[in-house]
């Protein structure tokens, strides 16, 4: 008789749709992607502003009889039988959240971006060390089937070393009298810079056009690592799409070139499914894998994001307090490039989000803002 | 009867690959082209170190009888038959080598990169205007069937406004031991930023890393244009190929991109041969356009940079100083863009090469160096 399957309880910060997806895809079968060894439980689930919209959400997501509902983080994060709670507030937000969940002794898997500030995500990695928590930033596709696979490839040499990475995750739609419908889902690139180029902190060059609020609209970064011979180049915008009609037809959203070759991963993105091997000697010829991201029938769900809750559950049972494929010193790295390519474009936000002092009553954590 | 084409009289200083391509192209028959307003007419060539390279030259390039040769570039552009002067020297030399030549009162083509830096293309621009003389740089793909169909496209609005132009132009070739095989060709990409972003100065952010000699090895340069919403992204390395494997598998080396659709171009970037229009609405339909570059059968020789010898020819039949597709105030917005990129890369030149005085005996000038 097979033993019982790890399983982790989850509390859910935040009920806006990045959660809405995690939880559905939380509920899932994992034998529907071949997982059996760690399963997981969903125990309670937090608004910041009321315990109706807590109890809305567990029907949006067709939640099981038994899960817990708050009107506030405070009591979710001080629920006993909550093991790891998944933070998927904005990213504004995630500083002073993920300390009100580790100041309670709490596990966290932190939606990306992590932070604001390089200070802040470095206060949060201090913060779970010191308390010997599990954290890990939560870059979905790192843990997608495709990634470990690109990954596999660029480390098994087949197109020599990684000299130059091209990431476009423009997602935009230019909108009438020089505005843009800004999506939900819009944010600034975490280019996966495979192999040794990771153990070189990058130098940084960017630029920002800022949208009429102030915000970030059409950024590029060029990440620059000149022991690695490398340079990553991340692009995104709110005015463009990287796939113009929707039917990929314009190419890879990521190219990964070495000298021996290229491997492309088709768009969107932050979703990918489909990469595609071209070798300098292979006469024209392209391996195209598809990478199809498995549906649980039952529930007529599967978006992806099952991937990174199962590595945190392996964690939790290993004993492990950080994911060796994101370690935190790399999500320290990827704020403090994004926190120097926000000042080279000159894109400012208020104190009350960059500031690195944990303050439990900051209205980030009471639903003030 | 039709009247005589017009004929500039052609002066060649240096004798190079470029110079030998330029001139090969400019002996073809016009109407090979389909071209029947102007012709070209070959009358000296220099070398800055002897006569006999002159000869050298006329006997690879199968000039007719006639022809004037040179051991030096004063004696070029002090040759009374000579209208015009093609500078096809290295473009470290490009400085003092068309002052020499606008000094001795001769209309001057200039290969690019048109200068070192921006001061040294404003004297060159300032010293044209107040002799009244022709001056343009090579930049020969702008006068490609090709590229003028994809401005016209551009303007004609299709893709709405430019957002964001990729240009790829890597030819490189990893080598051996962490060295690259450095290819003659390899320049920094002069990205054709179409339609109205030419009339905003550009913003420079840039990326360098640099060759065991101290010379830029790949490099990445945004040009970002806040006011019309756009930015420019312009790639070039020594290590990777914008065609990994030699067929054009990997994808465009150009991308124009609008809100409404996106123009890519095949590479090679620097001699583009089909261009490619997705439209947003085009339901994953691609409008795959061929421009091939017609030759001269007789000769069996036809590269594309007859184009820029006629639109000289054009320029100087009708009197002007200037050619309208590309205005010598962009050649100096190109060179002033590059060298901060390069300042930026913290890439240095030595003195001779970037001073912006004027030296007839300068060594650039005497074949001294």
């Amino acid at each position: 008789m097979a033993s019982q399957p790890f399983t982790p309880r989850w509390g859910i910060m935040a009920t806006g749709g990045i959660a809405q997806t995690f939880v559905k895809d939380l509920l899932t079968n994992p034998a529907s992607r071949d997982v059996h060894d760690i399963a997981h439980k969903l125990v309670a689930v937090a608004s910041s502003s009321s315990k109706a919209s807590a109890d809305a959400f567990l029907d949006k997501v067709k939640a099981p009889e038994g899960v817990k509902t708050y009107g506030s983080y405070h009591e979710l994060v001080n629920d006993p039988d909550v093991d790891i709670v998944y933070v998927a507030t904005p990213h504004s937000h995630h500083f002073q959240n993920t300390m009100l969940a580790l100041e309670a002794g709490k596990h966290v898997l932190c939606e990306k971006a992590f932070t604001v500030t390089g200070s802040q995500a470095r206060k949060l990695v201090e913060t779970a060390k010191a308390k010997n928590l599990f954290l890990m930033e939560a870059v979905w596709t790192r843990y997608f089937p495709l990634s470990i696979k690109v990954r596999e490839l660029v480390q098994s040499g087949v197109i020599g070393p990684v000299y130059r990475v091209i990431a476009d995750n423009s997602l935009g739609n230019d909108g009438p009298n020089g505005s843009v419908t800004f999506p939900d889902e819009n944010r600034m690139v975490n280019p996966d810079l495979a192999g040794e180029a990771e153990k070189e902190a990058p130098k940084v060059a960017a630029a920002i056009n800022k949208y009429s609020t102030g915000a970030d609209e059409t950024t590029t970064v060029i990440l620059q690592f000149p022991k690695h011979k490398s340079q990553g180049v991340a692009m995104t915008s709110l005015r463009i799409a990287t796939d113009v009609d929707g039917h990929n037809t314009s190419g890879p959203a990521i190219k990964i070139q070495g000298p021996l070759g290229e491997i492309q991963v088709d768009g969107p993105a932050y979703r990918p499914l489909q990469y595609k091997v071209i070798k300098k000697d292979g006469g024209g010829k392209v391996e195209v894998v598809d990478c199809p991201i498995p549906v649980d029938e039952a529930r007529d769900v599967g978006h992806g994001m099952f991937w990174e809750a199962d590595e945190c559950a392996r964690c939790l049972r290993d004993g492990k307090k950080e994911s060796a494929t994101l370690p935190l010193s790399e999500s320290i790295v990827i704020m403090e490039v994004m926190e120097e390519a926000l000042k080279q474009g000159d894109v400012h936000y208020p104190d009350v989000i960059t500031t690195d002092v944990y303050d439990p009553k900051s209205p980030l954590n009471t639903g003030g803002r």
